[in-house]
């Protein structure tokens, strides 16, 4: 048997990561590979086809052959502590809602230099349709103890994140989770969970970063202290540098994303465009249901007003439109949203020491030529 | 208006790629982003979930809001060239046949040193069950001429690849195309196909590497010579070096995967696990319905053979398991499979080129300690 010394465990001993001021590394290769993002096309979509929502799974997707096999435990400081199954979840009133979701990641690939993790770019997103019950009716029942003041929200993925085992966990306050928009949803897309998206059950919380969102979901525990777990305080948390006590990511910050205009190179995905009247167009969302009141478009130096159109639903995306005269040469786009708090992307990735919240302007680069069919 | 010299556009005059000696760059990021790759826990469902097949697109996903906007040119050497609506294709006989697929750059990021395009590891491959019908009888109608000797089927996807502008077009022998398994397919696991799968049609050439499986297709047309497109001739060409005049890439060479056993670390997918009887188990698969005869399993030096249980259907992966004495300390595990022509998976990457055709057994590391809930 071939053995590296056992007392010394890299997974439960693992050496500090450091960040890397150019290419990636064979593992942040492997976490895009199994994670996935949208492609930026579809965006052109309201509600992001099935299998092509971003999708962020810490640890292994649980194998779970059968929802009558699952159950919802809810515990902790209540009176009334329950244990659920999906038959009884699904009989309660059912909403429906369209929820704009983003992992808290994305953008990480484009801080110089970049921590190490997955390496997004601009793609962790999607829309989706779920289905589902309000969470706030299923807690009313468990009637918590009044020196409660988080709920910890339990998932059936477990692994370990720099050195330390754990399931993923996380929390929210009581007074938040009272919100009667976060859902214990069972569909997505007028379809049952697949295993990837937290089958048979997991909590959809509008307006977060996906992080809050958790798949898997078979505990919730209310406790009287602030939650410690590792995806709670070790990680999803904004720092300056490491030794930066930080504040909780939370809230989804203002953004938006083009759909790349023309046909794309392979390899380096930029774009190749007829000149003439080009219909640029995007997605635009914020945090916690704030309307997009304006996206601007950038050509080379220069920002347009472009049409906003209202969203479908309060927590998802707007569309946004501009109809652009092109010119032979290249062009860089941009697109910037402001939401109705006055919140504007800005056009640097704002500095985070794990690379989250980048919130920073799209960049497209796009040659544009008089007429391809003579090229 | 920010101009680069139009007349060096590098989107249709690139420079020459070159291979990496260790980490990947942005762009193959990118790719890994767009794409995706399935998770390798997941290998234990028969039926890949919605969502989890490995998918590669070349270029922009098409947007098709309906299909019956869609239709299908049958032309060139046929005495009866037709236009086929969706309608009509969907009257036909219709067959459904669980396919394992594979990206023939699959691996690809394991070669050192590695041609830098789509970096997958292991995680290109799914089996999905495909409804359609029969492509024969749908050519059998068009009748081709005796002087044709190739198929050509186009996609609706146009983009650039090495400076050359093309819509994804690849070609199969006429005395290829009669094979009664070869699909034109509308669906996919009991739903319609998802943009990114193809919609509204697709084929489906089962036992091949993906890139025969043409998506959005709506061009079939018959020819008289050796189709020069470039994804024929130009790419999907096994090749020592850039010189090397090659040999098409066709069928899936006979591989296998691991169910990672444990649990993960969030960022190496290094392998943590409990001592004890663990069941090792995956899938094995070969090109055209070759049966797998034989899997052995490498638990550090010594090879033990696995129970291997028949496909499902004749081009479908089949199931391997094993039970191991998992014991304390850090073990490399590995599977190689070898299929009813007697083909087995080597120990080390074929060289090639541009990174196709990677059936090089898999590598898992785990570190085993006796008890877990102690550390």
């Amino acid at each position: 048997m071939k053995k590296k010394d056992p007392t010394v465990n890299p997974i439960l001993n693992p050496e500090s990561k450091k960040h890397s001021e150019t290419d990636f590394n064979h593992f942040e290769v492997l976490l895009a590979n199994r994670n996935s993002g949208i492609a930026l096309e579809t965006l052109r979509h309201d509600v992001t086809p099935i299998g092509m929502h971003y999708l962020l799974s810490h640890f292994d997707i649980p194998y779970v052959q059968d929802e009558k096999q699952w159950s919802l435990e809810i515990g902790g400081l209540v009176n009334n502590p329950m244990t659920l199954d999906m038959d009884y979840l699904k009989s309660l009133p059912q909403i429906t809602q369209q929820v704009t979701l983003e992992c808290a990641g994305n953008g990480r690939a484009l801080f110089k230099p970049h921590w190490p993790s997955m390496p997004w770019t601009y793609e962790a997103v999607g829309t989706a349709e779920w289905k589902g019950t309000r969470l706030i009716d299923v807690l009313k029942t468990a009637d918590v103890k009044t020196e409660a003041i988080q709920w910890v929200f339990s998932g059936a993925d477990e692994g370990v994140d720099s050195g330390v085992q754990h399931d993923f966990s996380r929390a929210l306050s009581i007074e938040m989770a009272n919100n009667p928009d976060i859902m214990l949803a069972w569909e997505i897309n007028g379809q049952s969970l697949p295993p990837q998206h937290g089958f048979p059950l997991r909590l959809v919380v509008p307006g977060w970063y996906g992080m809050a969102s958790v798949k898997w979901l078979n505990r919730i525990e209310a406790i009287d202290y602030e939650f410690q777990g590792y995806q709670q305080v070790g990680t999803y948390v904004y720092r300056k540098d490491k030794d930066d006590k930080g504040t909780p990511v939370s809230v989804i910050r203002v953004k938006s994303l083009m759909v790349p205009p023309g046909k794309p190179d392979w390899y380096t995905r930029k774009r190749l465009l007829e000149a003439g009247e080009t219909i640029l167009q995007g997605r635009a969302w914020s945090g916690f249901g704030t309307p997009i009141t304006k996206v601007e478009i950038g050509i080379n130096d220069d920002w347009f007003e472009a049409e906003v159109f209202p969203a479908n639903e309060k927590y998802a995306w707007s569309r946004w439109q501009f109809n652009w005269q092109a010119e032979a040469g290249y062009h860089q786009l941009k697109c910037r949203a402001t939401d109705a708090n006055g919140d504007t992307q800005p056009l640097e990735p704002p500095w985070d020491n794990s690379g989250f919240g980048n919130n920073c302007v799209q960049i497209t680069e796009v040659w544009v030529e008089d007429d391809l069919s003579n090229v």
